[in-house]
């Protein structure tokens, strides 16, 4: 698991005066992103050899609503891992005390740049994310 | 179901070069209000009543990118209404050769502005609704 | 001048019950990118050729707050143009009363994508918005 | 002065690469509402008594792109004040080098939220801001 905290913005808000629900997604990029980045990835790296890693699917449970100025920590795990796709699972917390505030999870596929074709992981990109993917697999037990 | 017709802007895309994925949830947004605009329900009086309508679950599956300047068309339809909740279900289609882009879903939940608690609709924004969806019923058939 | 409509989507509004001023930048950009388009200038080959179009400087008066589902107009206009740059000026008007809502520029330069450089556009693409900052002159004659 | 340090988003960036020039106008408001913080100013206060604080323009100089994943610090200084306004002037710089990205500056007007004609601050919130006024013109010097 990967932890990223972040304190809610006031343009996050809406005119119901709480974060605007797409902000939730937004934040599962930013714990996915530090999860790949402790892993080992660099995003660059991975476009200059001509792989993209779009979202296929993403869903969100909102449990509490967020405010502005909330400190917020988003948890990010790896659930399933191969060398075409990930799927992460997130758990975003109010520092404060605690209090769940939102579950969810998302699915990236790697493609080739050009094509737009499914690209598959090479063994140094695929076996850094495995590690990370049995650590989890092992702390899940 | 209600169409809404986007313009791709340059501001929704990222360095990957395609609409980010979170702007998906906000043209289902968009999708949504102008289905509560077109059943008669002015979001500012349900405001002014007190009454707000958080998300409480979104999810979105992502077919086919969606690219800068590319029109979009949502099509938003109503799948289940109670007095305290409302299900929409969205696609979005390339307007130029009809090309399926993204499918979703997202439920509100009608709350009391001042306790958070869970709210019900009076008969007069509920009946606007429930023709609608009784609608929705008879075009599914 | 080019004139772009927009309606304002729910998920621009902030807490304080109005559209995010942070947008107003980006109506700016709806309109200059329609105005490119409408010029004849397209952005992909733009890219495609090496030459990208960062914003050098960007201003905005804000005169009246704009709020959720309000037409807004935004007009733009060319009002400086050599081949490694361009600037704007822009008006946000209400569709439905013609009340102005904001003002601004923007500066945009051409730059080499490697390089990160200066770049002067060629005659194709220099001469295309030349025609049409001349038609911007004579007009405000 | 006030600094935050901000992690740029991949959310953030857009098809040219950077990071899109919007966010910069969305960093001074980080900075803005951090210094607000700091003098001891509630916002969610300033608005249970009907005050608002809508922007009344605001500038930028995009001095040096901004990329994914980039550390940035955002300074902050208020550099007018009277009891119906406030402008702030902003520096962003990379923090691993130092290197200037962007300088900007806005300016805030408080308003009655129910008339939004313009309101003056009691001593109470104003003597906050004018001691914190009064060491940015000390240091200046």
């Amino acid at each position: 698991m990967v932890t990223v905290t972040e304190k809610v913005r006031f343009y996050e808000t809406d005119m119901m005066g709480i974060a605007h629900h797409s902000n939730h997604i937004r934040w599962f990029e930013c714990g996915r992103c530090e999860y790949l980045r402790q892993a080992g990835i660099d995003l660059f790296e991975l476009m200059d050899e001509g792989i993209l890693f779009p979202i296929k699917s993403v869903s969100c449970e909102y449990v509490s609503p967020i405010n502005y100025a909330d400190t917020i920590v988003i948890e990010t795990r790896l659930t399933r891992l191969s060398r075409a796709q990930m799927t992460y699972s997130y758990r975003i917390v109010r520092k404060e005390d605690g209090v769940l505030l939102a579950v969810g999870t998302s699915q990236n596929v790697f493609t080739h740049k050009d094509t737009g074709t499914v690209a598959r992981l090479d063994d140094r990109h695929y076996n850094k994310l495995k590690a990370w993917y049995e650590r989890e697999e092992a702390s899940a037990q």
